[in-house]
């Protein structure tokens, strides 16, 4: 017997109605490509995503079919996800960090049909145009007067002119909470990359539980600054859920320079952001390097990597902006964790609370989580079982488009190729990603523990650990450091700075001082560049 | 083309497993009908209701049969919230103070298979028994050492007793989420009682939107003390959203005087209350005649009626909790709007706010609403023009069941029988109920508003304004008001106090003075029974 309440399917349209009827004066303020400040209201951007989604009918885009974009986080690009999502197409949102091969390997894997980009793309554009084999429109995300004048690119089409075109007289169209939504690649280190296909269902159960109190804590009192590109998983939902909340919305674009990020804090008068940590090192050094503050940012969400600790510390007690540490990954829409505390915390002494905000936080509802040992049974929630982390929830992959690397699920539960603890309260910790843990002599060696350690000396810009070879206990940790800029300091200074801070035996055998660590396309440090820049490194204990 | 995300349901059950694997050490507290003071954790409950799932299956208990429960707030009644739905059983919660014979008509038209009660309710059950005609088993919520001595029921069967029988081991069933998971009968005024048949997706969605930061905002910090009862839309949905979101949960049994609940409030510690006006008024004049106050409670929820402004002013002001108003029905499960400020409202003055505070607020994600006049066409969000109130949304009645009452919805939309105003932020104000406004000379005087300003009088415990028959008028205002205890108060004072809060021509014609107003079965006040009394006075202005 079924309950009698309406039946409303749960799409990605329904945010941007809401954003219109019940917060419509609330504004979206862009840095442009172009290079001005543009704002405009909740009201104007449903009119524009309406009038777009007649655009792309007009293009001949059919339901299911990708339109993919090449972007920075602004107004049109946000424009684009309700208008290519609420029309039941598919938005592919493609990340202009990868090498423009694979991007076209993406591209073309995705069938896409449609790609609209920032000018900014327009050489990437010039260079693959006439590689992909399924894009027969490009459109330039930009108005008629900034157009380039003149392009390789074929019947190049301009945004404005689409918009000008149309009116907004459309009512958003009724279907399956199941069609997919959007799909973005994982940029995995090996094997092809893997698209991960959301649908409208995932996407609106994860905007419930993102903005909820225990998770990102979102409302119409926030303004809301995401560092973290729309490019990329979907800035973490928050386009969604600002929609969902009323919540004003600030877009960086290409400006994500220490200087223009924290002018747009600052003018804009933001209360939350959210990006990776390497993207903090640039705005906190810029912010100390010039001895400015943060007035009305009080909260910032820091996830895609483990923070490290001491920048925790430095955004709290030198800025009072209080750091959320999240965790999720592309698979996950992309949220799993938030470490929120629990009302036991309250009372803690600042140490012992700094100690719960390290871990990547509690399960936001809708998701569960275990660990795993080697013979695939679950490990005891006790702070210390450490194993690989498995998911589950209605956001979460069940696999990859077309099938690529057949079915990833063990027993119905997502392998995150992450290594974690989770302590008697629920607060999972990663201690490593399972191809970056160093084995040495059986035991296992958390490279994140040891980068955090080194992270915290104030000469150390950057620290990443990795497995060099040894003869006798197979693998021993080689920590590979970015001096902060003039500072001094030497492999025996640096080593000595972790006496007392770890077992004897997980201390460096090793450290190499570099010019720069190489980041991946998501901002994270590439692991397996380093390993194979120092494969011959003969580690002076061996 | 679906997405490729997991598929799971959205089950009632998840939230009791999310709520014992991530919140498991967390405590549910309860003053029970036996007089002690009762707590039990999330883990504890979760196996308690396990065992109850396996002990209803056991008295043969099949999917999509309805089970009633006649009882207070309190842990064993949370329980069966879980064993019943979770089982994919129907859970039939009866209010007991309705008059047994509408008791015996609605669980004959639900079809109840089991009833579950607490001691309190013993001579009802005992009168009704005999007379109901689809329940087979009578189980009273209490151990074997507190189970009746004697009772004319046949086979009484006790809670405990059910418990012991039964071990844990027992997994949830998955099922359509679809499935009807409760059942609340409204306590129409006119007509027979119409039950609301919930489902598991539209409680699932409901408990999502209903704990976000611009709802209820509750988190895992939060101490909730629900004094809306659990046998009345399930006490507003706060015992799911404790399980979500994993907050201390504090149950008041029968304990609903002022100082059995201020007790509570004090040494739980509770943050967060949630109840009718009617309930208020009699803790507030505990607390004052006391001079006690709330040493942890910020925050109550105030719905069911409107808040009079002077309970806010007071609650606020006095006692340094936050009113947040809300209103919604039975019929929506019941979250329509919660009042809580957007960003514009933070630099207003206390007067601005408080005069925001006093509507019923902006509508919760999921829910849309509009006002209609009488021609059915939508009505300006300005705050003035004022039309019937339509809400649509997922968790909202499409129809009763077995059909009762017809096909109750508008184009989709259900009309709610309340009158009311949107404001251009979208802030709706209910100016009265269809069925209870005065209609003079051609022109609509809402009743609320009179009300709002005689209980803003400090002799006034409570008023009530109906309409009175006038020669000319056709119908004029009239109020019936209980003074405080002891209070001395004319009606000519009273009628004085008006002079200036109101356009002169909504001033009441007359007062009368009563001992009492009769409240209905939800506490809220019974106007048609106040018609029915002053149908034969004559306003002195005749």
């Amino acid at each position: 017997m079924n309950g009698l309440m309406m039946q409303q399917p749960l799409l990605i349209s329904s945010l941007l109605v809401h954003a219109e009827r019940h917060h419509g004066e609330q504004q979206i303020v862009s840095r442009r490509v172009e290079g001005d400040i543009h704002r405009q209201t909740f009201r104007e951007a449903a009119a524009r995503s309406r009038r777009m989604a007649k655009a792309l009918a007009a293009l001949g885009v059919k339901p299911g079919e990708r339109v993919a974009t090449l972007a920075w986080n602004g107004y049109r690009h946000m424009e684009l996800y309700y208008a290519v999502s609420g029309s039941g197409a598919v938005l592919h949102t493609l990340n202009p960090r990868l090498h423009p091969d694979q991007v076209v390997y993406i591209a073309d894997h995705a069938e896409d049909q449609v790609l609209f980009f920032d000018l900014t793309f327009l050489p990437v554009i010039e260079a693959i145009a006439a590689r992909v084999k399924t894009i027969k429109v490009f459109v330039a995300m930009t108005d008629r007067a900034h157009m380039p004048p003149a392009t390789k690119i074929q019947g190049l089409l301009c945004y404005e002119d689409l918009i000008d075109a149309q009116d907004d007289r459309f009512v958003w169209p009724s279907f399956d909470e199941n069609a997919a939504s959007s799909l973005c690649y994982t940029s995995g280190t090996t094997g092809n990359p893997k698209g991960v296909l959301y649908s409208h269902r995932s996407t609106m159960l994860h905007t419930y539980a993102a903005a909820l109190p225990d998770a990102l804590n979102c409302s119409s009192r926030d303004v809301i600054l995401p560092v973290v590109p729309m490019f990329h998983v979907n800035a973490w939902g928050l386009p969604y859920v600002a929609c969902m909340v009323g919540a004003r919305l600030v877009f960086p674009g290409p400006g994500l320079d220490g200087k223009s990020l924290h002018e747009l804090f600052e003018t804009e008068r933001v209360t939350l952001s959210a990006g990776v940590p390497t993207v903090w090192q640039g705005l906190l050094a810029y912010v100390e390097a010039n001895d400015l503050k943060f007035s009305t940012m009080r909260r910032t969400i820091i996830g895609g990597s483990a923070c490290p600790p001491a920048m925790l510390r430095g955004f709290q007690e030198k800025y009072g902006v209080h750091v959320l540490h999240a965790w999720g990954m592309t698979e996950m829409s992309p949220l799993g964790t938030a470490c929120t505390f629990k009302a036991k915390h309250t009372d803690m002494s600042q140490d012992e609370r700094y100690a719960v905000q390290a871990k990547q936080g509690r399960a936001i509802f809708g998701v569960d989580m275990k660990i795993i040992g080697d013979d695939g049974n679950e490990l005891p929630w006790d702070g210390k079982a450490s194993g690989e982390l498995l998911v589950r929830g209605p956001w979460i992959a069940a696999g990859y488009f077309k099938g690529e690397g057949g079915d990833p699920l063990i027993d119905g539960w997502f392998p995150t190729g992450d290594v974690a603890t989770i302590d008697a309260d629920g607060f999972m910790q990663i201690t490593d990603r399972a191809k970056d843990v160093i084995k040495s002599g059986g035991e296992w060696i958390g490279s994140i523990d040891l980068e955090n350690i080194a992270m915290a000396h104030p000469a150390v810009a950057m620290a990443a650990c990795i497995a060099a070879h040894h003869p006798k206990w197979d693998e021993r940790p080689l920590l590979v450091v970015v001096r902060k800029p003039a500072a001094q300091l030497t492999r025996e200074e640096l080593l000595a700075f972790f006496d007392g801070k770890i077992a004897k035996w997980w201390t460096p055998d090793d450290v190499v001082f570099v010019d720069a660590i190489p980041l991946g396309a998501t901002g994270k440090m590439q692991k397996n560049k380093l390993r194979e820049m120092f494969k011959e490194h003969k580690l002076p204990t061996a």
